[in-house]
């Protein structure tokens, strides 16, 4: 039996979820999506995803974390806010002393649905299924995080 | 009677100077570089420039910090390191309740020496000069965090 924690970062939305597995099955334990607000300034976002983030880790108690990589194209105004935002989520890996291990969105798509180049509405669906959740996770950022954590204990066995 | 740190992010090296001012006079009261190593996880580097970053603003008291912006090329590998680096810098300010301003190089050359384009040793050369230091410090790390610094107390009067 292993939990892991799945993150997809973000700085106004930072989807997370934590995933048991026992063998072949994978059960979610919680997931849910911590929010900052463009009325805060950006280092109170960052204060709140540290104290949320800490506040999750806590309770789900994981064994290891999965953070998804952070691929950005020219829109780099955006990928600085991001990137520091992974900074505060890697760095509260380190302090609960969590493994972490760093799936790209391609690996987790092929690990998840059998196939790298899987759209959104698919990786959702089948999530979905695997956890079997009555509904596709809201917002995509939390189904995003329940992706990454069932790819971090299908990829990672030993954590 | 203002202090103010600056900081000059990194991952390898982050350079930092407290500086206090007085009217129109400048006077270091502490600087110094933080250094992380290869052989270290990302994590634990980032949980050591948290811890050490905190031991430097308990012990210097500042009002106000300046925190260099950063700028990158196309070498991104390096920039994403540092980003989430400076996410950490960028948490600790709001932990500690210190307003935050981000001088750009550019805006702390001009600051410093009169002129936006001044090479790096006319930075180091003037700083030493206007901190009343013998040598120029080193590495260059903790002269551009000085200079950050001075800008930082230079351009926002009231922090």
């Amino acid at each position: 039996m292993r939990v892991c924690l799945g993150i997809d970062p973000g700085l106004a939305r930072l989807g997370w979820g934590a995933v048991m597995r026992i063998g072949p099955d994978f059960f979610p334990l919680d997931y849910g999506c911590i929010e900052t607000f463009p009325d805060m300034t950006f280092t109170q976002r960052l204060m709140k995803i540290y104290a949320d983030l800490q506040r999750v880790i806590t309770e789900t108690r994981p064994d290891f974390a999965a953070v998804e990589r952070l691929f950005f194209g020219r829109n780099t105004t955006t990928a600085e806010y991001v990137w520091q935002a992974r900074g505060v989520i890697m760095l509260l890996t380190a302090q609960n002393s969590l493994p972490v291990t760093e799936p790209a969105p391609n690996n987790i798509k092929r690990t998840v649905c059998g196939n790298g180049k899987a759209n959104k509405r698919e990786v959702q669906t089948t999530i979905r299924d695997i956890l079997a959740l009555d509904d596709i996770p809201r917002p995509d950022d939390t189904a995003d995080a329940l992706a990454a954590a069932v790819a971090g204990l299908s990829l990672h066995e030993g954590g």
